[in-house]
């Protein structure tokens, strides 16, 4: 769970070659899940809405580590939040119970209120990337469920990350 | 999902030879529930905590068809609710993707603030018992997190079914 | 849960607008399912990972309903499954605890081994979109892992409702 | 993550005063696990079945940490598994977003084939006790469905918690 800069990393290589072929994120966030004996669906391999799961755990250390205020501050006391609002995704390999899922968060577009983040996972055993999406969220005022511009310091943190 | 007199029925002859064989309910509420692909395991059977989620289902199906309120608005209107606060549970076989589970909810003590209620699940196809529970709960105001006297009207609910 | 000719009701005008339009569906399947009390997150809205969970109670229920074989015994017996293999969705609008989900699961492409599903989520109360799909499925001997030409059977029923 | 001696600590003090009064555990093993978004419910805290989830990681993480076997491979290689058969619980304090959890997993009594494990979870941050469970498992043959006499390994690792 650290900042790195993937620029000579392998993970990173990969992603020059990811879904859209547009990511040219400089810096990415990783987040390390095992995964876990009810992870898996009645095939034995990691039930398709997992994955979603696993990126919302990561995107929750990124803000929890990263940022100024933790998601849970975010949420319950200045009622922000960033809920989904597109998703694009394909998934390229299973993951099973006994894996530990490697999730990196990248930034990829920010918006005046819009953030769409690139999210892939990695078997931790071979390195095979399993899944890769991008999610646009929107930064929205949990009581009006309006939207509204993002405030200048988590702008700052995420076009730092572009 | 009705309530039903389950005086002559197959379960109720089983409720009678319970967990604690003090269970006396004259009246039963019935839950019919899917298991679905993602209820399993690694090892391919229902995960245990799934069970509890089965009895809050029928727990919720029970108050929406029963209750003068619906659970909903007793959370979100009323701000009032039935935190677990105590569980005493048997396992006794295992459910699989493609059962059909058949939750039963009856009364078991009613109190000044808190509610016993009995939960026993059978599988359909066999009428196998796999599980059944002792679960009591507080009335409980949400915001200041203290236990309230039981509305009469709830009162009056629960006591008829005992 | 019913297969319907959606060409006349409110839902399948609304189809008509989608997400690509290009969906020309003449046959929809429904199934509808209640928010549940874990259903949300933080916010007190739907967990986003959770619409994708609503799309496959509703497959699962299309299969059991529909298909010459229930998804349980095609998993378990057969030893074949559709796992997702690419996802593009959007999120319109929330769903929160105490709503009712009406989950409309259309075929909007059929390959040798591959299946395109349209799912579209509605509020019951207020017919608001809340959440619309497109997921690409593959047929796959589960042992093996490796993609498989669709049966006949499985072809004409999914070809018959393009 | 790391079996300690509690003797010394608050945690173990707290354990002594516990649930049955009869826990006499020397050692124990603590897991600790960040509640996540979409842990709560409609009321804004721990949904009460995520608290067995919680238990069955620890569990997990006890037994990838310290037994001879992981427990994926336990499962997937062995076909050999710990169900759970008994639960007694209560609940003492929520949890809600934003919390850690404290998991600690003793030994409580070890039978020919069965292991009564005992849990406590705190909350991190003021070190209340949340939730305590005595969790009676059976080992057992996950293809034959008999339960099996504990092989030595797993006794005198259990057994050296007493």
């Amino acid at each position: 769970m650290a900042i790195c800069d993937p620029g000579g990393s392998e993970i990173f290589r990969h992603a020059c070659t990811g879904l859209s072929g547009i990511v040219a994120a400089k810096m990415a966030y990783t987040s390390t899940q095992k995964i876990r004996f009810d992870d898996v669906d009645g095939a034995g391999i990691v039930y398709y809405p997992q994955f979603f799961h696993l990126c919302h755990k990561a995107f929750e250390d990124f803000f929890d580590d990263i940022a100024i205020v933790s998601y849970p501050r975010l949420i319950k006391e200045m009622r922000r939040g960033f809920p989904a609002v597109a998703i694009k995704s394909e998934f390229v390999a299973p993951l099973t119970y006994g894996d530990t899922a490697i999730v990196t968060v990248a930034v990829d577009k920010v918006g005046t209120s819009s953030v769409r983040f690139y999210y892939r996972i990695h078997r931790e055993h071979d390195s095979q990337l399993c899944f890769e999406a991008h999610i646009t969220t929107v930064f929205m005022d949990l009581d009006s469920r309006k939207s509204e511009p993002l405030p200048d310091e988590i702008r700052t943190l995420l076009e730092g990350m572009l």
